[in-house]
């Protein structure tokens, strides 16, 4: 744990809020700028649709109601206030010196030529598509295939960037799909904009499409922007794609802001509806795994792993002469993480989701999360005979592909529900595993690895088979809420508290004191069962023929062995 | 249903017994030999170890008591007795004129030079090597691909009967593991004798090992028993594998007698335990499958499928001048169903067990059998987008590979029990139908279907499946208690209450009114969904590399057409 320098502890009290907006709810964090102490937290759970979601009979739709995030700022600030006036001893609304916000995506939304959500007028409040298109909406496979065909075809460069292949679950595969099946929305839609970059203009006043700012985290990684082509891909490609597409280009934005640069003032009409006082200066927006990188203390050669229901992997890198092209990774954008830094994403599109379809949807025996843990923790490394695929709702990184499912093999006439557990854990390792491995492949060197978000936090095993099947340390960031922490130190940034965010990292960051650290027998078997994971991971993910026929007798050589 | 001839309904009654030893218990059954009609039923559940198995540590093992088989005789036959002195109107014991027996197989065991039973003597009553070894023990893997590799260069027209394949199951892999591992019970044996042929020797006082008369069922499709090679395979070649095995040859019978022969009559002693009449003639015994195609009427051109918790498949062929060769079915007979024709065998190592595992093992939400299969008969074919593997005990056929284990490719964050319960039924119908396809590539027409055993019996869901997968209507045999009833012909032949087989069976036997007929539309879809079962059946199965990253993507297709 790094030591906060001894300046700012006797530095006069500020503090910054975190606003943290995740898929079933949204929260605020109150924090100390001087040492990242969080002092207040509260939660709000958005009332629409199925714990936050608006669902529909299509499996792969996933929208949210922008009217609910805007019912969460206002709760969560007010909650902030009052929490802060209960609990700090000489609290003052002054002190507080910035506000960062992080949130999900690609989760974009229609807006009117006013910057207001198509979703929150009457005229569209039965739509799903005027609604924010939620990250993991997939009803754009179609869409991203044909982006990315065509890009890879006339702008290869662009495509380069998110490792040729667009993803359907990223801004234009979800406009695009818009423009193709709901084109009354889509021709009331004057703009679309990330859910991370709607809320800073909202609270500030600066949503009106001419204002508006928006961060480079978003566009980038999801949106092929780049200031090295003028911002977002030119009009003659869009148009391309659709001709709704191409004219939607004049109103896009052509800058974008690093998390140290405040894309306002909080407006007075905020300010009056929360208590804060107006013109608290709000960090430009970014992806909450981008921020949990910043809150877990990210440098170069550090890989933050923010592991939820999906996994997010970010890393960054000081910039090179030329842009490394990483093939399967999520995108490589320049400032997405630490401004004047390569920020790298990569990710597992379910983790704790696999876990729990397991527990909530198949309902094994046994039951809980924590009676299925306790069980698979007894169970030797490869003592089950089973390797499953992560793939439940696609696969990320590296073979970037949503329309990949999932796989189990091995599964005998004794097999368990613990034994499937353990498998499951065991699959999002080696996904984890192929990822790192990808990193240093092409030249991105992984010294230390900091885990954070709810699995890291709660589920020990999961991160003892990380250790085991990487053989590397697992850190767990210090922080419960990294998200909500690297948006605090975005707002402390923004709000002068420190003069930039890497020095408010070293303030405010740090990890638990006990890593989880590999074991070598258990590394040893896991050495022996990656490459059947590879296999099967081959076989099914990529076009090369492979010989499976030894995957099964492996299994069942190993299981012998280590029951 | 055919009609049963005249003149035997016009005969002065008589009836026989059918004695059926399966896996977790015994039956007797009390037939009217003029027409088939079950008069008594009685079981007896073993009553050792669990479910009549037992058990160890080691999950390939699965061995029974001999002491409960002869419980089981007595209970069943005196039981019988008593129910037929109740229920039948005018009933004299000496009304009874032939009993049949069928067990599960390959189950030897070893007996001393009296032909007691190893493991009824209270010096080996704590070891499971002198017990009988259950048809499913599988801890004999080794010795099976031993004995097979030296069958392929030594003698391969004898393992050419076996599809080229001599498994973990059979009759000498279980002697050379025993061999091998315990020493002291395999240098106690005299003799290995299978169950069904045991049981008939124990009833008619002629187990000593000189006087012992043997089936050509469980030894021809077994223990590589021929005429045209003078019965087992020779010394020279078992002293190959063993010397121990090599010197019990001179001990091994020559001769192996067909199902309308009779090995004797009921001795003394057992007339005296149960209260039948002495002398009373006792069939050669055979297999439950085999008596189960007998039971359901089998003749060339019908398939007789005998499903419970692994399956049997039994078809019969007039003996040609060159005896075929099938790679990967289980066994070619002369005379192991009906005398004086070729009886094939082949099978499903897991059926019944597969769906027990994913209720009783993994008790999925929704619980039971019935209620899974409700849910389950509701998704329609390919909506679940899943595939699996019916090899969570291996596959008998056409793979021939106990080591093989289940697959399930396709889950989502949405896969429901009872989608994975109906595909864990459709992946048996794809592996019945690959057994189909392998008898017809070859030369055995297959006109009829018929189905019996307990799945047949209580699973529409499963039988509609089966014939929507193989377009083909399903029937299902008229009794329900189909092995008991061919063993019951048997001893009604051997009887002299019908000249033979055929003419019993005509007599005896008959299918249900309502057949299960192909629905056009479901099977058009399975015939999509069958070509993706047989790549990663190929894949996983075989030596031959595959390319298997179309098998999500066309799931997700069918899925997508399909819900």
């Amino acid at each position: 744990m790094k030591k906060p320098p001894t300046r700012s502890n006797k530095a006069a009290p500020s503090y910054s809020i975190g606003l943290d907006y995740g898929t079933e709810s949204a929260r605020a964090l109150l924090v100390d700028t001087r040492t990242g102490e969080e002092l207040t937290t509260c939660v709000f759970s958005y009332p629409t649709g199925t714990r936050g979601v608006i669902l529909s009979k299509d499996p792969n739709l996933a929208r949210q109601n922008p009217a609910d995030y805007l019912l969460a700022a206002e709760f969560l600030l007010k909650r902030t206030l009052s929490l802060a006036r209960r609990n700090i001893k000489g609290f003052t609304p002054t002190q507080i010196v910035g506000i960062g916000v992080d949130t999900t995506g690609s989760t974009p939304l229609p807006v009117d030529a006013n910057g207001r959500a198509l979703g929150m007028n009457p005229k569209f409040a039965k739509d799903p598509a005027a609604m924010a298109w939620l990250w993991k909406d997939h009803t754009s496979t179609r869409e991203a295939r044909e982006i990315t065909e065509m890009a890879r075809e006339h702008r290869p460069h662009m495509i380069a960037r998110c490792g040729n292949t667009y993803s359907s679950e990223w801004f234009f595969s979800k406009i695009l799909h818009c423009a193709r099946t709901s084109p009354r929305v889509f021709a009331a839609a004057h703009l679309w904009v990330e859910c991370a970059d709607w809320i800073p203009a909202i609270l500030t006043g600066t949503e009106h499409p001419d204002r508006l700012r928006i961060g480079v985290c978003a566009a980038g990684h999801k949106a092929m922007f780049a200031h090295e082509w003028q911002g977002y891909p030119d009009a003659e490609f869009l148009s391309m794609l659709d001709p709704g597409l191409g004219a939607l280009h004049a109103r896009l934005r052509d800058r974008a802001l690093t998390i140290d640069q405040s894309v306002g003032g909080l407006s007075a009409e905020w300010a009056e509806r929360t208590g804060l006082p107006a013109g608290i200066p709000i960090a430009a927006g970014a992806f909450d795994a981008h921020l949990g990188a910043i809150g877990s203390g990210i440098e170069p050669g550090t890989l933050v792993k923010i592991i939820g229901t999906s996994t997010c992997d970010i890393a960054v890198a000081p910039h090179p002469d030329r842009f490394p092209e990483i093939p399967g990774l999520c995108g490589i954008v320049d400032g997405s993480v630490l401004p004047k830094m390569l920020g790298f994403e990569a990710g597992q599109s379910a983790v704790g989701d696999i876990f729990n379809w397991f527990v909530d949807v198949m309902k094994p025996r046994g039951g809980t999360h924590e009676a299925l843990s306790k069980e698979a923790a007894k169970i030797a490394p490869g003592a089950s005979g089973l390797v499953a695929l992560d793939w439940n709702n696609g696969n990320r990184t590296v073979l970037v592909d949503q329309l990949l499912t999932g796989l189990l093999i091995g599964q005998t006439l004794y097999t368990t529900p613990a034994e499937v557990y353990r498998a499951l854990i065991e699959a999002t390792a080696f996904g984890a595993f192929t990822i790192i491995n990808r990193f240093e492949e092409f030249g991105v060197k992984i010294d230390r690895i900091i885990n954070c978000g709810g699995i890291a936090e709660k589920n020990p095993l999961v991160m003892q088979v990380y250790a085991d099947v990487t053989n590397r340390t697992m850190d767990v960031s210090r922080s419960a809420q990294t998200c909500a922490l690297g948006a605090a130190i975005a707002g402390a940034v923004v709000g002068g508290a420190h003069a930039s965010v890497a020095q408010a990292q070293r303030a405010m960051t740090g990890v638990k004191p006990r890593p989880f650290r590999p074991n070598p027998r258990a590394h040893a078997v896991y050495a022996e069962l990656y490459p059947l994971y590879r296999a099967i991971h081959d076989a099914f993910g990529t076009p090369a023929p492979a010989a499976l026929n030894h995957v099964m007798k492996r299994l069942i050589e190993i299981r012998a062995r280590t029951r």
